[in-house]
């Protein structure tokens, strides 16, 4: 094959644009879009690294999907309305099953998720995915992580901890499970959800949020040192899914506390607005569980059954000096 | 070292934001940001894969520069004023001098231009530098690539073909050269300078523009096919830095024609403005070469002493099956 850079963007990635705010998408030097009026732009970029962020063995359409699911992820948790995107894609050869492959898984979630690709790169080298996400958000309205105040709630959507099963399963060092729980945790490692419907729901209710990427306590840890408060976190509210609830218990919290590539929202919520928090779970079907407490003691402490716990070992590090 | 990926960005790259529209900068889910009432939003991006899109003995401080430069070229071809931009870095360790020369070339660039980093992702791999800019334009002024009309004059910006100079002299396939005229052309190749003042003093004026990034020859084609237009270019005419006119002709000419990664602009300006340029030139200090005009025919053709000429092989592709 002899496909151009210009080519393989147009053959894979070129659909007709479904926002209105497109006034040029892929094709010229730059896309040209408009921000509807009384509307803040968000943006945000994510790479994934081949053998590191995913292993090597990953379904090359569980790719194209997660890519994409991680910076919506962040646009979620900003409570942004998804708009652009544009990837920067780099792939050691033009191999077309791969691109048709990633293609695929992309586009899925794009059309789900309501964005538009309008415009990228692609380059030839070790296999790497940098997407820049754009949405909007009416004026002020953005989920910030510096607004959490002593005396709000701290809840996560979702179950956390499925995806460090399900990283542990795929390298071969996780529990023997049944099939289907097994199933169910790789899924969650190869297809995370970006919560864009909770995000949006978040606005006006939650006075902070963030996505968790990197592990609940050191994502929730941003949250505290942005909005400059301590927090105490009861590790026995955490949810557990089914296939967690199959492991050895110190695992699982582990895995829950700290493996991260969940992305699940984690927020807080104002003490006079928390009784709205069980309609909008039933409203989207979707857990939001209250896991802890804002408070204005400095740090992060978490208790179990009462009594003061340890955490194990922070979350996801890039450069950490022994991996 | 143990610096995490967060500590990593803030520390080399977070700078104070001088643009007003900067209401959220780097440290959250997302950057926010304001897009002036009555601008339009232009957004590109480009990936440097080491070794691939530069030499890996490269120093870093030209690759922070260059990696941004590539990408401010083409919001210069759109005329748009460069506002913000995102940077996801992949560093195969966490070398702090590299760290803090790349974020040195980088920062002097986008200081001269104006553009302030909002967000950004680092991870472990590979050598690669993907920027997503961004920049504004007053609605409906951007300068396109579909705009060419027969009658057009076709100019290039600066002298091109100094970069494939460059790259020869680099990987020692290059002429042996005068010590001042090899240094000038390894600088156009380290530290390419977007033509952001070009930009928007075209816009109004040019019918058409694009960087050339791939070859002259090549990027004028993509004019030409979004344009539904031909080309007559009179190779006579391309101009040549001393450093091009010391080495053989014909090499000399291959290299303006194809080497690409100049990042100059190519534009078109329609026959009644085109009085105007010389003017323009001279204001900005920089050469404004006609090098032919647009006409009906379709393809692009090369002419030389007013024959037909074979132009050399067409420009820089990705995926090139013999590299």
């Amino acid at each position: 094959m002899s496909l151009g850079e210009f080519d393989l963007i147009r053959h894979y990635f070129t659909r007709p644009s479904r926002d209105a705010g497109v006034v040029l998408g892929v094709g010229d030097d730059a896309a040209i879009l408009a921000v509807p009026p009384g509307e803040q732009l968000l943006v945000s970029t994510d790479t994934l690294v081949g053998g590191r962020h995913f292993p090597d063995s990953t379904d090359p359409e569980a790719i194209g999907w997660k890519a994409l699911a991680v910076n919506l992820s962040d646009l979620a948790a900003m409570g942004a309305t998804p708009r652009w995107c544009v990837l920067a894609l780099t792939v050691p050869t033009a191999d077309m099953d791969f691109l048709a492959s990633f293609a695929q898984g992309f586009h899925t979630l794009a059309q789900q998720a309501g964005i538009d690709l309008v415009g990228g790169d692609t380059a030839r080298g070790p296999l790497s995915i940098t997407i820049t996400v754009m949405g909007t958000v009416p004026a002020g309205q953005a989920l910030r992580r510096d607004g959490a105040r002593a005396g709000d709630g701290i809840y996560v959507s979702g179950m956390t901890g499925d995806a460090g099963l399900g990283l542990a399963l795929v390298d071969g060092t996780g529990p023997v499970l049944p099939n289907d729980l097994a199933l169910q945790a790789w899924q969650r490692l190869d297809r995370p959800e970006p919560r864009l419907a909770l995000g949006l729901a978040l606005r006006g209710l939650a006075s902070s949020a963030i996505d968790i990427s990197d592990g609940l306590l050191q994502d929730l840890g941003h949250i505290l040192e942005r909005s400059d408060a301590g927090a105490t976190l009861d590790v026995e509210t955490l949810p557990f899914s089914p296939a967690l609830r199959a492991c050895n218990p110190g695992q699982a919290l582990a895995w829950a506390l700290a493996a991260g590539d969940d992305y699940e929202l984690c927020f807080t919520v104002p003490p006079e607005r928390e009784a709205e928090v069980p309609a909008l779970a039933a409203q989207l079907g979707l857990a939001l569980t209250r896991i802890g407490c804002v408070d204005t003691m400095p740090g992060l402490r978490c208790i179990r059954q009462g009594e003061p716990f340890a955490p194990p070992a922070a979350g996801f590090q890039h450069f950490r000096p022994t991996s």
